[in-house]
């Protein structure tokens, strides 16, 4: 495959993440009287993830967020080489899909990007106002246990035809889960696409969604390889 | 397969799409108290394709859909032929589709399908208000996404059993995205078989939803095909 | 497969496809703030037949309702000598399906089976006071998608592992559409479990979701007889 | 497989069943104006089992529940000697995710484990207010349809690939369900897990929720034992 078409892959993939995980949100979340609500964005950013991962799963790995390429990576599974150029791509396509997220949502009388425009934050700027340290927890936790499914879904034990709805829908129950401490974001590139056009503090509170999602999916990656390992010597 | 089984199994599908998706919408979104919300709906129109795309799917391919018949078209997978053919039964089945639903709903006392009867429109009226610019850049875009995820859903190289679950699940992800810009179509059968009912500005509005999925489809088709040469060309 | 594991295979079934429907119906779709709603409800009437159609139907195909017996009995896939044994545990499963779900209800102050008990009904006890004719067409239209889908997704062509799912979610839109017209039938074996337990005008009614199901579905088994004996010449 | 893995998969398996299930139930369901409710709640505890059974079900078979290793070993699928250190690392798995939920919960002012914690109960308890017997019925009868359905859908003659997401989807249904008559358990490691945090009537009334799981799963193992034997026999 040409690193080219996974570069390429990586950026429509994630530019869908955003533009469906986060412009369910902003769109459709709170609409009068029938709106989605916490349950339908959960779903939506599953879905983002189910969708793609059969759609390009055989090009890219379907990736979309820097935490689970790092994630991968610390696992073994993933070349050192592509590591920088994945998240570059992930990073570009997440400003993409916020970027065609602002044109629709513009188009509406009294749009105003300051209300939120899905960010992440902890604190003040938590929805449920969980504390920074609840907040750091939960991306900690939840972006393990989402890698943790990831490498045991993709496990050539494991059926690979399921693993793209074993992800998705893990997405989908992280969110479930966390919406209200952090508005959810395991993954740094999500959060940088839809902070940028937030700015202010969206933009200050950005390092905890790079460092913890980083952080739980290394983790994540270093014990599944020891695991693994034992796994393979007991065969 | 026979050319006329294919086209009852587009003329039935596409029953079914209207019936099911637009049919949950207007009997069931709004139900006092118990209501299913744009959430219901939104899953309801993508039950209409999974179900389908294994009923159909062996038969004549599950468009449902002009723009999909035309973006697999312009991808290189569908003969010009069948082309025609197809959309003709597609519009013919959105409109039977449509003609039950209303049978239905005008049995409940009150009935009037001036209300809506799930049409698709922009500017005053879109559900949310949103503007002509905003609602011609969400077809556009969603329907490229939508052909881009069967594209590759019905790659080769995916597995071939769960294109319908991906498929069905985009469907419904673009509508927990998009309802309240433009109550979402990415389907001129669709859009058309409500229309003829609504009249008036549902008809005036009606290009909208011609012009933008088809030309969201084609743009998918054709990427898709340069992106799958040269993934070719790398084995 | 012995006849007796079948049976006992429909019984079970059936009684699961009563006590998980019509339960979330009568204990959750109403709870103060927090209840599941008709999209909860649609949701566990499809699963009692998605989990049952994984756990059973390589014992007994997993009809769970005489409609389906029939409607597959139509197209030539059923043996004429199980059709009435089948029906007959349906019905007695779905009874106690039924009884089980009167102990837990009654188990609360104020239950009232009186209130409706999730039976099915039209005109003034269709839960959106739709009329006979809207309910008879609602009932044999849905009946007969319902079957069309089944017949597709289990034919030799589509993939057998994904039946389940496809009928499952089949049953689930079903539901999305059309509760608000008869609180969804399509099973008479569902309508009469719940209906012995009413009494009264539920009993009164039921002969419309014994007459209604049946002809949607035996004529889509006639149907796709025609349908399919024209694609298997194509071949 | 060494036994150390399938120990470490069960850890970490239920402590993801409590953290998610409880979690989206105290953090989630009743968050201002867009929380998931009782189907929210429902989705979550059955994709963590889903997500779960993707990730470990080639490690440890992916039980996290002591009513589903007693209900197997009844069956006569599980060794006698595994049965015990199972049962131990769930309820340590249990606990280990109450405590992480109690840390993120913690961090929200106001928060007051006392207002239930997600714990199961009956009478005085009953989210619902149902009695004793009721709640005995409803979660005897609900475990043993889960083992049943699980028993069955792993079965060698259902496809294996699809055993999880029948299983994960069981265990939404009978949330759908019961939520209202006891918050559901069908698992003595999820209800202990939060009960210790809670102490008082939730530890007074764990008794019930170990009786009840695990009778009704073992008559589901012993039934099931009966079924397949005579249906080996038919072949």
């Amino acid at each position: 495959m040409l690193m080219r078409n996974k570069l390429i892959a990586e950026f429509i993939g994630t530019l869908w993440l955003v533009l469906g995980g986060c412009g369910s949100a902003v769109l459709a979340a709170g609409f009068p009287d029938v709106g989605i609500g916490l349950l339908g964005v959960s779903l939506a950013f599953g879905l983002t993830v189910l969708t793609m991962a059969y759609a390009i799963g055989h090009i890219s790995g379907c990736h979309l967020n820097p935490a689970v390429t790092l994630g991968l990576w610390s696992s073994g599974r993933m070349p050192t080489c592509e590591v920088f150029p994945y998240i570059i791509s992930q990073v570009l396509g997440g400003i993409a899909g916020a970027a065609i997220l602002y044109l629709i949502a513009s188009g509406q009388a009294g749009f105003d990007v300051s209300a939120g425009f899905a960010s992440n934050g902890y604190a003040e700027h938590s929805p449920g106002g969980y504390s920074l340290q609840a907040a750091l927890t939960t991306e900690v936790v939840m972006t393990f246990m989402f890698l943790f499914i990831i490498l045991g879904a993709t496990h050539e034990r494991a059926p690979a035809a399921m693993a793209p709805l074993a992800i998705g829908m893990a997405l989908t129950l992280i969110h479930l889960i966390s919406i209200p401490v952090t508005n959810t974001s395991v993954n740094p590139a999500r959060s940088t696409g839809v902070a940028l056009f937030v700015g202010d503090w969206a933009v200050k509170q950005l390092w905890l969604f790079w460092v913890a999602p980083i952080a739980g999916a290394m983790a994540a990656g270093f014990l599944y390889r020891c695991f693994g390992q034992s796994s393979a010597n007991s065969n």
